[in-house]
């Protein structure tokens, strides 16, 4: 009914609400937020279904590769650095954690490219796809960036940007709007449509849906794989649209294992990685050589993010 | 230019026109298909782009493991029915083959839900779609079946076929059309449309195309995870745009390596899994003992099916 | 510490007596034998470190992609059943569990082929290794099977199987002693001998080691890929030394989920594939019609193989 | 016979002589060496079975993501740069390389732990394992390192040297002694002996043979994954005997792809990444900032390796 229709968008259908004691590592921070929907763009959510693992668990998990306890909270937070630092992967791999997420279409295209994860994602050939789908703000309509080829650059005047946006949202409504003419329903309640019969079948009449119409699906995936994610789509060279339900859960992660999520941001995020020419020339600077773009091996484009990186003025 | 965009449009881009030497397995019947796009549905086409390995692969990396070698081809015949049978997958994961692929964004979606593979799609954020879109035939418009949640049941009419048909067309001219005004550009040709600027950029305008949009793609894979592949998607319970890519993969791996595909039909597509209790119903039933539905343990969805396979009438 | 040792040796070193509040799901019976060692052959063991999900989290992950509810326990079951019968795997990949296993090289050495899991092993590079090494009960000393290339046969007399086991346990006692040679310590006690130095590297005195040494790693995998696991590994015709493990396994998994348990039993273990050309022949036989193994086209191995399941006596 | 024994020994059982035409990307580098062993260590070789695609296979797959050809071969080398630079690693996956390789088994247990890959390996439970051992030249017996707990350090003396290597020998010898005392065969002709029986089952007497036994596998890897392997593995802290391995195969990745093959020894190999923190050091360091390692955030072993990388004394 309006009731579960409601409970799907919300992402609120599975709530348990009862607690259980456990022996198993628990975090209480994300005790707290667990099944707890952070809205994203105009419809999306990310809700936390469950988790395995804290940040002990990445010290246990090393501890039996290594064959020795630690004792301390400070080295437990020096060998998690260490694993970081020193590309040890596996033991990050033993914390799992598992999302329930609402997002457009052309946003799922690209999360789904991160291939060791579990997912199961809604089927708009068993069901009816609700009315909903994303209408960027204002703030996202700009124009195509012409230094990078995958980017936006400029905004609109407020009157072309509402032009756009206009657009946008008649486009998918009239989609929607053909979309129950050929399911031959306009009911809006799931269960009740399904009953209907007699319009195209479901697989077919959805294709006519606009890639800005919100899916959701269960995502579970590791810490290790999690923080490949994060790395690639947290960053500011994303697409906006995926970029925030990253950095949603990079919020989580910061709540779930605090000291491997700080190595993370140390040791993958907000580092730089130096070629082999690039340090070269670093090295020549702090020998105080002169060195100049074309002598360094480098190309025009290298050499500028070079210089962005080590906060130089580039000279080239 | 009109040259380049009808090479993407056909797939024919890359084509290798040169042959060399190579003492490496070479398939006859591969090479004369090479390159060669195999058209499917109404835009969308399968063409090889490269293979390794034969039949004789799969005997060779099943003799490191057996330590010992096959003389005769019927022995190589009989060693690749007995690792088909038996589960014995590693062998036939030393065959891989390429394909370039262009395919409706809906089916893309499907088909990437298979994750052992490799994968380089078309990027919209890169690049501008062409104004190509999947229709179905009158043949595949059909209503929703009510005995399976998910497939295809009755014809329309001619006259409402026609109605769907146009509805689905006349949506997609009119995302294409918007999309374009958007970009600020009416100008099919790619490159000189990117020269154009000024619109709204490339990965927010596609968000109003529809799932029936073509993409394409690289998918490479090896020969165990495609035979998973063929499985599900050759399967009569797959979506029918999904089902012909499959079909046609089917055909190239006839070719590819034979005795593998007579195995794989014999043993994972054309044959069928008893369980537990159905084996317990077919051993009494050739035991000369009466059975029924609620003695057998099986539920009657599944006491029907059995029937089916077992080619005998439901007497439930 | 000898403490220390014990501890690795008994796998307790990371047992959590505490417990706390979780409103995760969560499974009284798993809690129950939550980090309690299981003892497999003559020094391993199996323990429980974490678990994530229970069999509503199955169904959970299925009303995603369902978009519908069930309501009831009966209902739970049915669905769980469906979506194993027709090989919807992504469900069962919703739940995760994390062993600490000790078991034999040659069997860790099995178990890594399945790919699709986490492993953190004991570092021999690290960490000198306990003086712990698998030898055979008398009931596992038995003859080269000539039947099954791979398997065993006959028990040795007593007398003989006393000769065996003597050799193998006096090679592996010769092996550890010059082990510890090499490392120029016979301190037993590993970080004692850690600090001994002026020994040969550990990564290259370990190689002198036998196979039968034991190892230990943390093990963790869905439980889409554990069932894969067990049914090849708790098979018949798997090792004895790796299924006496799955089994161990086998009997965890019947706690945690005891719905996909049986469900798994019933549809993936104690039921067979008939391939289309046995399916044919049990059509035929159903029918009445007389059939034999050379009109079959079946090889007559897979003709004896057909009677045996089907509990008929082979007259080929 | 002794011919087949022979050619398992020297990988050449499965050489094709002849060539045929063929319309796949070929390289001549690698025709002339396909199937050749290169020898690795004492008894091992790495060789080359097949190969599909070259460096412009990276590039035609990167060409339908970007949806535009490059022109020129200086193209092809800048595009692959790029695309190495910023981690876009699918196209690197586009290309695959079948090898046969022959290993000790305790550098295949650190092989395997790669797990995107395809692996046949010979099977102890089907055959009786050759005679061969890994003993490590006197360059190779070394004290272990007190600074890295998983290394090597000082030679020792010539005659201590001679101790362990002989000690090692007689170890391995007689292990393989008592395995065909167990197996009731001296026959070292490998058919020969399996007809031999009533020996104990292979797949138990094999449980006494020492780390140090060879086994041989085919080993399948896309060149995304190889790489991966590579830099972990052809790493100076990783072990000598798997370090001579990933050495063979970078020479072997040089011939084959190598654009890629140098893109990869600048973006990933001879580079290095620096942490936020070690980040701002360098940026202090340019701007003329005096800065000590207390002040750095860094640890006092971070700041040596980061004075280390950047070839600057140590000021800690």
């Amino acid at each position: 009914m309006g009731y579960e229709k409601k409970d799907r968008k919300n992402g609120e259908q599975d709530v348990r609400l009862s607690t259980e004691k456990t022996a198993r590592p628990t975090v209480a921070a994300m005790e707290a937020l667990l099944q707890q929907p952070f809205p994203v763009l105009d419809h999306g959510f990310i809700r936390v279904v469950d988790y395995m693992g804290d940040d002990t668990s990445i010290v246990q998990a090393a501890r039996v590769s290594y064959g020795r306890g630690t004792k301390k909270k400070s080295e437990d937070a020096a060998l998690i650095r260490y694993l970081m630092r020193h590309n040890h992967s596996t033991p990050f791999e033993m914390c799992e954690i598992k999302l329930h997420v609402k997002l457009p279409i052309f946003v799922a295209r690209q999360w789904i490219r991160h291939r060791t994860a579990n997912v199961n994602e809604y089927s708009a050939r068993y069901s009816i796809l609700d009315r909903e789908f994303y209408i960027p703000s204002e703030e996202q309509v700009r124009t195509q960036s012409k230094s990078n080829r995958q980017g936006r650059a400029e905004l609109f005047s407020a009157q072309d940007a509402t032009y756009v946006i206009n657009l946008l949202r008649k486009d998918a409504e009239t989609a929607f709007e053909h979309y129950h003419l050929l399911l031959k329903t306009e009911n809006t309640d799931n269960e009740q449509a399904e009953r209907d019969g007699s319009g195209l079948s479901r697989e077919l009449a959805r294709i006519t849906l606009p890639l800005s119409t919100y899916t959701q699906w269960y995502w579970k995936v590791d810490l290790h794989n999690l923080f490949n994610f994060l790395r690639l789509r947290a960053d500011s060279h994303a697409q906006y649209e995926i970029r925030v339900y990253a950095e949603a859960i990079l919020n989580i992660v910061c709540q779930w294992v605090p000291i491997a999520h700080k190595a993370f941001l140390e040791y993958r995020m907000n580092g730089t990685y130096l070629s082999a020419s690039a340090l070269n020339v670093v090295r020549k600077m702090l020998d105080g050589q002169a060195i100049t773009q074309p002598e360094s091996g480098l190309s025009s484009g290298e050499w500028r993010e070079l210089m962005d990186v080590l906060a130089l003025q580039s000279k080239s």
